[in-house]
């Protein structure tokens, strides 16, 4: 659990997070290697561009690379490849978390959406080697290594072996330091499976919905029927992480909804995902929590009717 | 109960259903008195065209009225408008069937989808006077006095009050008489309820979902987890029935199924409505049942879930 105080990273994926935070870090002076697919031969001619509220900056040299096999060892992997990608399959993960982990203490870090992401990694280095994050983050990939970073930010994160369940642990302090030393808004989480179902509650109604019924934040929350959707969807998130052990204060299902209607409006990044004809995150943030619900003894009816819904239309929007 | 053997019809709405029974009536020598709206000057001059597998025909001279108040008393009202109809409105209605029904045995036939669609009438002309009929009729108007009958077109209809339940009265052999003659399908049904239920067990799921899922009958039927919702949705229209003191059996819920599957890819009249911009019968399909089931104690919560999302998606159609 403890970690070099100048921590040195792996990113994997340098898309819209990646590029993000791994720019951050690299910015800020840390060593930091960004495994690249389409975009390699650009990053490494042209460098990464980033363009942020915080100040846009470009950096010139990057350390880029297009297999795993040939990057060095680091003390903590940022896994930023959305859970549909290919890529992320668990053989490319295990090939390049075996790589990047040769050192006993390094970890990963999966900073994906959805619910017990973190599983594959675990399978490949030990639960107690992996920790996760939710990242509050809205950002876009404009072209080859260009990111516009457009609101938001923080990573809550924790770890994922539940025997260090209740714990800020020095390894994630250390982690935190490297964030604020980056500029990244950060909140180390005692329980990060309370975190991941806190983001659930937003990200199940507002994602769904907003794929299903083509719309945005605003028009799901002008209209009364979606309005009494979105709530009775958080309200079987709330009572499915309840089964699950979780407890998710109403306060926080209320701020879900007084923050978001406080927003401008807002295209959720499944939405974008979807008119862009790429898959969209169905298993992850929908079929993971909706099958720990049931395994817990509770159908969430509409979580479950939704899920279906996005698997039927993510199928005929990849086929056509 | 009674009617005269050779009974006198009025159309209320001459689109795809009215214009093709009320055309068939018509053309096996009943008197029919068509209310038309759009179409009036057309039909005045150029008669009624009905394109059908029955074979096509043209009626030259048709009683067409463009003012209720004009028309003149008959035995049957056949209310064909959409529920969704502006001129379907409670006082244009009552407009209409004051006209019509002046005579003391004279009665209305209510031929809209959905549930409970005959209570306008009856708050007008007394239960007693209603009857109402489920449609199994692919049919388009595709220009002014121009109907394409596509397929089917049975009429299964019955007595709307509860006092002749489990009758087939003198006045349903004579309305089913006149259809016999005019080559109009049809089954008189002791209990109207059941024959609304039975049909809403396919309207519910094929309608709603290909409205939400912008899909057909097939794709629909070609996904396991739309076949799992579909499935799911009659299972509730049957537990919401049952509630209501409806009986279907489980073999009709199978025969829908069976039946849709062996049926050419079709997308439902909700869609081609919501395609054309047309407002949906959301209330009538959906609306109605859900709240029937409501009051009887029983939240069929993936209907409601639809047409919460049908609700929505109809403003917004109606909007853009």
């Amino acid at each position: 659990m403890t970690a070099p105080q100048n921590l040195s990273f792996a990113v994997l994926g340098t898309g819209a997070l990646g590029g993000f935070y791994g720019g951050l870090l690299a910015r800020s002076g840390h060593e930091v290697h960004f495994l690249v697919r389409s975009d390699y031969d650009y990053i490494k001619q042209h460098g990464l561009q980033v363009d942020t509220p915080l100040g846009d900056f470009h950096l010139n040299t990057v350390n880029v690379y297009s297999r795993p096999e040939e990057m060095p060892p680091v003390d903590c992997v940022l896994v930023c490849w959305k859970s549909t990608v290919e890529l992320a399959s668990p053989q490319t993960l295990a090939q390049a978390l075996n790589q990047l982990c040769r050192q006993g203490n390094s970890f990963a870090l999966v900073l994906q959406n959805g619910l017990d992401v973190e599983s594959t990694a675990a399978n490949i280095l030990g639960a107690k080697r992996v920790m996760g994050g939710c990242c509050f983050l809205c950002s876009n990939k404009i072209g080859p290594g260009h990111i516009q970073h457009l609101d938001y930010g923080r990573i809550a994160f924790g770890e994922y072996s539940m025997d260090f369940r209740g714990q800020v642990t020095e390894r994630m302090k250390t982690v935190s330091s490297a964030f604020e030393s980056a500029q990244i808004p950060n909140t180390p989480a005692q329980d990060l499976r309370t975190a991941r179902w806190k983001k659930l509650v937003w990200n199940i109604p507002f994602n769904g919905l907003s794929v299903a019924l083509q719309a945005d934040t605003r028009q799901l929350l002008n209209d009364p029927h979606t309005t009494y959707l979105v709530e009775a969807l958080m309200g079987e998130v709330q009572h499915a992480a309840s089964m699950c052990g979780i407890h998710v204060e109403d306060e926080h299902v209320q701020r879900m909804l007084t923050d978001t209607r406080a927003m401008v409006p807002y295209d959720s990044s499944m939405l974008l995902d979807f008119r862009a004809g790429r898959p969209i995150e169905v298993e992850a943030i929908f079929g993971n929590p909706l099958r720990a619900a049931l395994a817990a003894g509770f159908t969430p009816t509409r979580i479950e009717m939704l899920y279906q819904q996005l698997c039927f239309l993510d199928r005929q929007n990849l086929s056509s």
